[in-house]
């Protein structure tokens, strides 16, 4: 079943399920603790940049078959969950959002030959059903900015210097840049022209740095198994931009904090409370406000067509946990 | 400088030389320690595949720029470079042919990242020069061939029921298919039809079998540093040829010795003593002669260009290493 997200949305929580059930398909691997790892991965989530290629997809004059739509749509998770697993083990991450992670759970081995499997069914699908080379190039070109984004992070994570250019310019390619891929390829299939394909990926790139700064309050919120913040970002060493706007400031109560190694559970709650207390985490989320109202004044110049108002909605939504 | 082997070649090595500088040229990361790895990594080596990829590209009626082909060359290098450096983090290897390996030098972060990035750009080469999108196609089905031939290794390794059709299945995707994905690209772009394109294919699966196979024997000779042999696949847990074939042979005091947990220096050397005392290593060397011959056999059919014999020679030198 698809996430809540799409429950008002029956046509396409039934299209976010059939990707789904296509990504548990063609995962063909002998290795039952390898296959069970991914398949739980790809279950339960809210699918967005497979829903919103699917969303773009019919953006434009052409209709194309589910048939090939879907294993598009698949190819995007699988990128995704790839980046994902291997950054785990980069970043040596015990937890994502109060779950254990993969290599945790599974082992450091199991976990590297699952992202580079994802990887290369991802490469398998885009070869196989983008309607054109210079898509797959495109898409090539792509997963190495999020590589380099990911990379950027190591120049950030435990950097009482780092600044606010450098994060945007990190999750500009960590996480905003597979959101207008998605956006991108869905409008590319449609049959838009450069326009509408220019337009789509810039949509993308809002919702995707909108996203991540969501995602970076939403660290401060309480979580789910304990009812109190976890402060996971910090945790794990992880500057997220409500520290970062602390640190750029100059802020001395929290760059001395941060300086220090192995900070206790005091500690962090001791930084996350000065970040909270000097307005900082308000900044943060005027920030992701600023991009998500971008979003929405472009998805106006999209084609007047049924999606254009689900893209609205759903772009509220996410905006509006933080509110 | 390229390596020795192509020393008789100039022109060969000359295009060695330029793949080389290729390579170096375009991987473009910020970070110094995982751009000098890649660099160590890319030095010095035979250079096989690459090598392989550009005579057959002269084998067919079409000649491409090498503006096309030195790509193209690169690519397939780096998709070596890259599951060489995961599986090394796979196999918690310390060393690789008597130096110490890339994650043990550089950690597990960087190697992760590092193996991730050059198959980005790996697919990156790979969609901007193949001659059309069914290419790229093959090129990801193969790397997916060559990553559940690593996976399949895992059951080997450690498993004393191990058998010699495992063996082969695996060798077969983790190593030969490399080697044929080159042959065939070559002919490919050659513009050779599919017959020679498929001859060019089972060529390079018999050298890459073969070259396997040597690697196995190469194993129980001298160490460059010590003059004594290292035994470092058994050391790290790699069931090669030799044991497996007294393994399936049923012999007591191997699979007595295999069986026992962290095998000593001294049961190290006992077992490869079992392995070449009882004609294992002998058999071995055989069946790595069988599938050189094989490939002789089938360079013979080949069109008479230039680069037939450099094949056939090229062949012969890597087999004269166990003989």
């Amino acid at each position: 079943m698809s996430h809540s997200i799409w429950k008002k949305y029956s046509q396409m929580g039934k299209k976010v399920d059939q990707t789904t059930e296509y990504i548990h398909r063609i995962v063909d691997i002998k290795n039952e603790e390898i296959r069970s790892m991914i398949e739980d991965l790809t279950s339960g989530g809210k699918m967005l940049r497979p829903a919103f290629f699917l969303m773009f997809s019919e953006i434009g004059p052409k209709e194309r078959p589910d048939s090939e739509l879907i294993p598009l749509a698949a190819s995007l998770e699988l990128l995704h969950v790839a980046t994902l697993i291997h950054d785990d083990v980069i970043d040596d991450s015990p937890m994502r959002r109060s779950k254990t992670t993969i290599h945790t759970r599974y082992g450091k081995r199991n976990a590297i030959y699952a992202g580079d499997y994802l990887f290369t069914v991802y490469f398998e699908l885009a070869s196989r059903y983008l309607p054109a080379q210079k898509y797959v190039l495109l898409n090539a070109l792509s997963m190495k900015k999020i590589l380099t984004g990911e990379l950027d992070q190591m120049l950030i994570n435990y950097n009482v210097n780092a600044t606010a250019k450098m994060y945007f310019t990190e999750i500009a390619g960590k996480t905003a840049e597979l959101f207008s891929l998605s956006t991108m390829m869905g409008a590319v299939v449609s049959g838009g022209d450069q326009k509408l394909i220019n337009l789509s990926k810039n949509i993308g790139h809002d919702i995707g740095m909108s996203f991540q700064i969501i995602d970076d309050v939403l660290d401060f919120g309480s979580s789910t198994d304990t009812g109190k913040p976890n402060f996971e970002d910090l945790r794990n060493g992880v500057y997220s931009l409500p520290y970062i706007l602390g640190l750029q400031d100059k802020n001395t109560e929290l760059i001395e904090i941060l300086s220090r190694n192995n900070l206790t559970d005091q500690e962090i709650t001791q930084a996350a409370q000065i970040v909270v207390d000097q307005g900082y985490l308000d900044k943060t989320k005027e920030i992701a406000l600023t991009y998500s109202n971008h979003a929405l004044r472009r998805i106006d110049k999209l084609p007047d067509k049924e999606n254009k108002k689900i893209l609205s909605k759903v772009v509220k939504k996410l905006i509006d946990r933080i509110n």
